[in-house]
């Protein structure tokens, strides 16, 4: 944890794609955090497909690395695409793994949620699916603002770079506002 | 696909347990199906982490045998736990592989849905958030019965056969419906 | 009901402001509706808020009306603005009071769904929380296409005529799919 | 509002029956109510159907006043039953009127939820579409416990009163809680 007036946020993107416009918006996340706020970005790649039999013998390493980060952060930012009108499979695989006992790293946490999609609809529908896991893991999860990024398409330049002026501004308002909800929820 | 009045149907269970109540579900159902349904299983555990990058280099084995298997069923019967309030990561990860282009499997397939808990609530929330899913992929959801099996712990024996004559029956009536359904969707 | 190649679909909007764009689209998908399709007009303005001690006296008369309109019909075609992320409560309570003993008249009825709405995510969420009801009143929802126009403002003229010609287009395309949805279900 | 340490908190039930076990259980919350935390009650039933024409021309008396104790509650507790896997529309509307410009008295609002039923689900279904409406209304809604009491017709006496001493501890727990959360909140 931090001290009073810092925060440190743990970044996941959703998506296991190179070239992903929601690891694009995290990197962008990163670079337009307020004064006293640092992103830490985790890659769920490595984390295998959960059962429970394995969980048994034991967490697999990236996912211990994973509770313990989750655990050490003052805050998680999610950032992830919808896949067929709900959660990837990928990052709640990763939910599912980092949630289990003894210890359950989400409980009191404070949650941020954002989406970067090619459509209009922009990720909505996986973010409420996102909250409703996050009801019963006791994630505290910041209602305002939502971010969902429509048409990502032409707001990246070719390096991945968040060029478009109004979505950055809405992003580091997103990420002001999680920094005071991360501190008041602590 | 079958003749007239036979159908073919393809079993998925949603947890990597070996001793997966839902996998044990999904065995007697098997077994109660009526005359003229047929349930093969397919094993999700050998469906790796989805990837958009990998496919572009072509589906991997399982993920093209579980397509093909998908497109050659009269309907989908899907036997899933619930994991922190929705769909386990491991199940839809297996359904965001097989939803992707050229062709998309699930489109107009006959699907029904179980599910068995050690609670009372019995897989619900898991089950609707797998109903949006299919709404985007065209699936066809059968309403009725709702198969969520509570309490599992005490309605199976030690070698994972389904013992509660209650449940016994009432999935046996879902499959008979199931079986209707499915020619009917034809 | 009607005869084997033509529907009598039941038109509901869910919002009772007078010029609202939901009840304008009905009126728009009245006259865009395929040859063989006619769509009449039910308005729930008149249905009173839903008192179960209410009836245990008899169902209030626009209810009855509501409830034969329903039965008689074969589809029924909702078109619904979203209030607070969800299913406005007018329209609710029009469904509540009209799904009630002994006779349940959304069972195995073909529905269609629509919104506008002056933002851009287009009412989506509540068509999802009315698909999850109908799962309950076995209701034959129809997947796709989805029709959510987005920024309604741009898109009638002031009598509330449908002036936007690719939103024409779509809506007579969706019509066109009821009626054979309709047809299928039957 | 009140003092640092007692909350006042306005509480609403989602059914208009007299005899509804949710009525019941809110006033069952009244007396299991923490030392210093107060509930009144606020009766629905005079609750217009909402129409933006009428709003145009002013709230309803009965609407301002329903605003107008939300926004000088501590909190809300809305104990509901649930109707068609969703949100009561008697309910929904009453949400829907109160929510309406200039003032939305439900922002940061602590909110608490609970409910009653006749089956084994308890009204869960309900409880996760009123959540996500509370997400576009930034209210602040507990995640934990959840209430949700099945079976309701074996837990209270002829009077109404709730008999079952399991729920009467579990709903006093439930309301310590909820009094903790109201204070961080508020």
């Amino acid at each position: 944890m931090s001290d009073g007036a810092s925060v440190r946020i743990l970044g996941i993107a959703g998506s296991l794609r190179r070239g992903s416009f929601n690891a694009a918006t995290l990197r962008a996340a990163q670079e337009l955090a307020p004064s006293g706020m640092t992103i830490d970005i985790f890659d769920i790649a490595p984390i295998p497909l959960y059962n429970e039999d394995v969980r048994q013998q034991g967490f697999p390493a990236p996912v211990e690395d994973l509770r313990a980060r989750i655990k050490a952060a003052d805050g998680l930012l999610i950032v992830t695409p919808e896949y067929n009108y709900s959660i990837p499979g990928v990052l709640k695989n990763a939910v599912d793994w980092a949630s289990r006992p003894p210890e359950q790293p989400f409980d009191g946490k404070p949650i941020g949620l954002m989406g970067a999609s090619g459509g209009t609809l922009g990720t909505a529908r996986a973010q409420y699916h996102l909250r409703q896991a996050f009801v019963f893991l006791n994630g505290m999860v910041m209602n305002r603002p939502e971010v969902m990024v429509p048409q990502a398409h032409n707001k990246f330049d070719a390096d991945g770079k968040l060029t478009d002026q109004a979505t950055r501004d809405f992003l580091a308002a997103h990420l002001a506002a999680f920094k005071a909800w991360a501190l008041r929820m602590r």
